[in-house]
């Protein structure tokens, strides 16, 4: 070691994470890991940090670094290096440097933050607030209350109209608690007001967004004063005991009308549930809420809407309706104050809904240049293609492979469940949540070992698996792969993939591939000319890009025309939370859009029967055409070297 | 008999009733009263038709009439004999004639048949309907159902929006149940287009009005294509069970909100029941009902909408609101269509209700030329004076009395009650609700017979009784006048009016006229100036306006400037069902309405002690000055003249 190199090692630098906002001070000893680490920035280290699963990858934008190591050599081609790429569990920084973290890189709750900047200072909500102070009425002044308070709005150019008796009561009650002062909140575009209600002078009004999934809700506090993110959380969606996916709760729903209800008031308690922790959680109250979003698929839209199902279960699978709609709270069993209403934003058609509008919203598909491609991948998968003037819509049952459903030791993405696999020098890494030990595999899990297998060579191109490697093993007739051992598993069992799992993704993956080869048949395009894929949703943030690839759900692009966005549907509800615009934005887009039924496409059943078979693997290059070549002896190299022991698990 | 006169005996003649609008051919030897019997037109004759009681008034436009018979001589001045005033139970036709009957002279039945006519030619319902045809969809036509039902709508350059996503879900079920095709009901205007319902083809759409009164409830059902009202039906209040009057009423909702809350339900039970009865009972169906209009003093409103009675029940007693309303039927627990929507014009005040304003719609209030008083008598009664560009409005706590409350032997209008009394020639004519033999007095009752102690000397102008007189009898150290003997009552108990009584009656006439002098005042007028005084509500009908006028309730006017109009506030609701524009006016009544509130006007106590005190007796002319003369010496007289048994009772 040179005396600069000492002198430099004893040095402090800065070292500035973006887009997370931290910075970090460090010795030029430490990794840009654990500099990381040290300020909370949560990169994924699927090994460790031994420099082996290249899940750490960073991009030095300023400042320099020390020389690669071979482990970067190894990961990134010249050109991805002389772009300044490098593993973070290997890189050490020479001065100041400024990183830039692909959200490939940030583990998902991480990840998820980041959506908070989702609002530009220009937002305009659609409530309005005014400062009123009204004469109390007296035996010579016998105005009533209601038009009192309408005349103190009259001199602020405000004539609003009473949306409903419910609000006069509310609000003439509340403006004598508080002697005849407060902030008036009033809704809608000029000259066609309404009053929502009436706050104390110094209480924020609070807007609540939700995103109604089929298995999980999520809802976000909004305050429209400052248009902050105050509080976020997150409840399973009850409707799950009445059957995992949209089609058998809709084949509930239409069994019985009881059931039907109950479907419909669990999931508003669901809501009052989740509003209820929101906001006593931050110190507020459910009667501050002046404004909600709700958004959610089709199905979801119509329970809480309070729609019937009915035809969503059976072809055409035409909706009740795909128009934006404004209800009062209290219509749809909300809790809320008396005058709030629930803009539900447009649905595209029966099973896309507008969950997908809202994160076509977040993701700026009307504003971006080139051919983009958005994709929520889920049971049903919603894609869209945007190319020039074009907006061009469809679904496909992907199935509940991904969410870990009839996948034998498949598991939701919680504690313990492995979520990400690398294949290393023959050797398996596998990173849990939490880091627990592992009981099971989830959605990004499954995709990674899929991925992984094909790369080893453990499976060909049919899914079939190689029975001569030493993993894999024959139960009761069938072949399965063994990821954990028991003695490495958090509940003594071995964790295995079973050859009918591939198959499970295999099905998966072929119907969004297809989904998405159909919308660029339709476009007059290549799939490998998609210049941006924008992959939303809980598990699109979880997914692990190069394997969805690997496996052919995505077709081959270069890793920076993937995005990975979060749940984009939460993020452009709390959008049009905050800014009316945004919500004829996503007027708009649902107007554009044109949607196409796959299950009446005359080309849907080959290009989905063709994308069961997975592609070519170690081909790095953009060759989706390059399918049908045998690769059984790269299998069978790549079989041949995986022989060290899975100590590294864990 | 010279020859002519027995050749024009065995003539025909026709005789037309106006308004009535009916015709009979009768010979020359029948009286018009009897005429008027055969043809079912039912003028009132409480002494049988023998000349005495001065009820079946009418008037000759054209044709001749045999000459006037010596008990016309006595009941008319010269003035009025010449303007064609006759008696119907004397005259007798020599020509054709054509009558005009005032309202005073029909029995009540009829006077409200009359309100029938109430919608012109060029009404426009606030609702239309649209003929629609809509494709049904299939594999190829994936569009939502609602959006189906705008596009068919679009072709009538129609663009609705949807009300409430209750009338997308209704609308899209009735829509598939009806084959797509349908009569779509559209309401409000132009440009501002929201869809109500879909009725098949071939069925009208339907209008409810309702009246909702203290006391009893008025519905009426209007078919909206034609503007002809179908059926029309009353109920009693069932908040009757909660106390007789609104002050009662708001104490006990004031006390336990439990009490609230029933009070509303039974009130939006029985408005239910009464749209139940009306529908069915005309073959049709409270879904086909597409608007309604509800009227009902201000208590009555607030309970009905929901809103709060409390500050109703304290001083300054101001309404919650006063602005008209336009609610969902469903929101105020109404089981019609689920689009309807319920319009409540403005109220005026606490105590002046969309009621009022109904009624002064019905009596033409901003058309009129000159001084124009309408009043409303009940436990509270509402009083309107419109003078060139004002109307100015009070309420005065009248009470009970003409309920038949608070009177030794009152009753409401049932059967055996006694409406009307005449005294003449010293013997006493009692007529009866549906002729039964008496039971109790009903307030218009109870006014002739304290006008015709009055006119009898039995009562001095203060009230009180003169001993000496035969019909006027101790009990209890109390004196009282004895109405009916138990011999000729229903009961077989005497029928008594007490010197409380008359206080009561005092109390009441006191405080109406009181109103009408402080409105007067108010406007710069004498109250002997007021060109037409138009009396409207249930006692209104009943009451005789010479009783009135007698008793010092009304001021005396020629009787020509009186107008009983029946329930003007039910034929008001009915024309806002009918005519959008009739909306708009009740509005401007409302807006224009100037509010005098009596309890702290500094003349009112003052007034209202005047007029406690009755009027000179038998004083034709218009004196409200010559109170305070002596007329002892005629009731002496009158005293002294009334030996005769009172056989000719019923």
């Amino acid at each position: 070691m040179s005396e600069s190199e000492t002198a430099s090692q004893n040095r402090k630098f800065e070292i500035e994470f973006e887009p997370v906002g931290r910075r970090a001070v460090t010795g030029a000893g430490s990794t840009l890991l654990s500099a990381a680490q040290e300020v909370g920035v949560q990169l994924v280290a699927v090994c460790g940090g031994i420099g082996i699963c290249g899940s750490c990858r960073v991009r030095c934008m300023e400042g320099s670094l020390a020389p690669t190591e071979p482990e970067e050599e190894v990961e990134f081609t010249a050109e991805e290096l002389s772009d300044g790429w490098r593993l973070a569990c290997r890189a050490r920084a020479l001065s100041d440097v400024k990183l830039d973290i692909p959200s490939t890189s940030l583990a998902t709750a991480q990840r998820l933050q980041l959506e908070g900047a989702t609002t530009s200072d220009s937002s305009e909500p659609s409530v309005t607030a005014y400062q009123v102070e009204v004469e109390p009425p007296g035996l010579y002044d016998l105005r009533p209350d209601w038009e009192r308070v309408e005349a103190a709005l009259f001199q602020e150019q405000v004539m609003p109209r009473a949306s409903s008796v419910h609000v006069v009561q509310h609000v003439c009650d509340r403006m004598r608690e508080m002697s005849w002062k407060g902030r008036v909140i009033v809704r809608g575009e000029r000259g066609a007001e309404e009053i929502v209600t009436v706050l104390p002078t110094d209480v924020p009004m609070l807007g609540l967004a939700f995103d109604i999934g089929t298995t999980k809700i999520a809802g976000y506090l909004v305050d429209l004063d400052t248009l902050q993110t105050v509080s976020r959380a997150g409840v399973v969606n009850p409707q799950i005991a009445f059957g995992e996916d949209v089609v058998s709760r809709i084949a509930c729903a239409n069994r019985e009308r009881r059931l039907e209800t109950q479907l419909r008031s669990r999931l508003a308690e669901a809501l009052n549930e989740l509003a209820r922790q929101l906001t006593t959680g931050s110190g507020n109250a459910a009667t501050r809420v002046v404004d909600a979003v709700v958004v959610g698929n089709t199905a979801m839209h119509h329970f809480f809407a309070g729609l019937s199902v009915r035809q969503l279960g059976e072809a055409p699978y035409v909706p009740v309706t795909c128009s934006s709609l404004s209800e009062p709270a209290r219509d749809l069993g909300l809790d809320l104050s008396p005058g709030t209403t629930v803009y539900l934003p447009p649905n595209i058609a029966g099973y896309v809904g507008s969950d997908h509008v809202s994160a076509l919203l977040a993701g700026d598909i009307l504003s971006r240049e080139g051919r983009v491609v958005v994709l929520d991948i889920g049971t049903n998968t919603e894609i869209s293609l945007k190319i020039a003037d074009r907006l061009i819509s469809c679904s496909c049952a992907s199935g509940p492979a991904f969410e870990g459903a009839h996948i034998q030791d498949g598991m939701r993405a919680l504690p313990g469940a492995i979520e990400h696999v690398r294949l290393s020098g023959g050797a398996l890494h596998v990173q849990t949540v939490d880091s627990d030990r592992p009981v099971g595999i989830c959605g990004s899990g499954i995709l990674d070992v899929v991925a992984s297998m094909l790369e080893a060579g453990i499976i060909d191109r049919r899914g079939r698996f190689y029975a001569t490697h030493p993993r894999v093993r024959s139960r009761d007739g069938e072949l399965e792969f063994l990821l954990v051992p028991a003695e490495a598993a958090g509940h003594g069992r071995d964790i295995v993939v079973t050859s009918k799992d591939v198959v499970e993704i295999q099905l998966a993956k072929g119907a969004v591939r297809a989904g998405i080869e159909i919308l660029c048949s339709t476009a007059g395009i290549k799939s490998s000319e998609i210049d941006t894929l924008v992959v939303a949703g809980a598990f699109g943030t979880y997914l692990d890009a190069k394997s969805a690839m690997t496996v052919g759900m995505f077709p081959r692009l270069s890793e920076d025309r993937i995005e990975q966005i979060g749940n984009a549907a939460g993020t452009g509800a709390i959008r049009m939370l905050c800014s009316a615009s945004e919500r004829r934005k996503a007027q708009l887009i649902a107007e554009r859009a044109e949607y196409v039924e796959l299950t009446t496409h005359p080309d849907f059943a080959d290009v989905f029967t063709d994308r069961l078979f997975f592609e070519l693997v170690r081909n790095q290059g953009v060759d989706s055409d390059a399918r049908t070549r045998d690769v059984s002896g790269a299998n069978a190299r790549a079989a041949a070297t995986d022989q060290r022991p899975s100590t590294e698990m864990q």
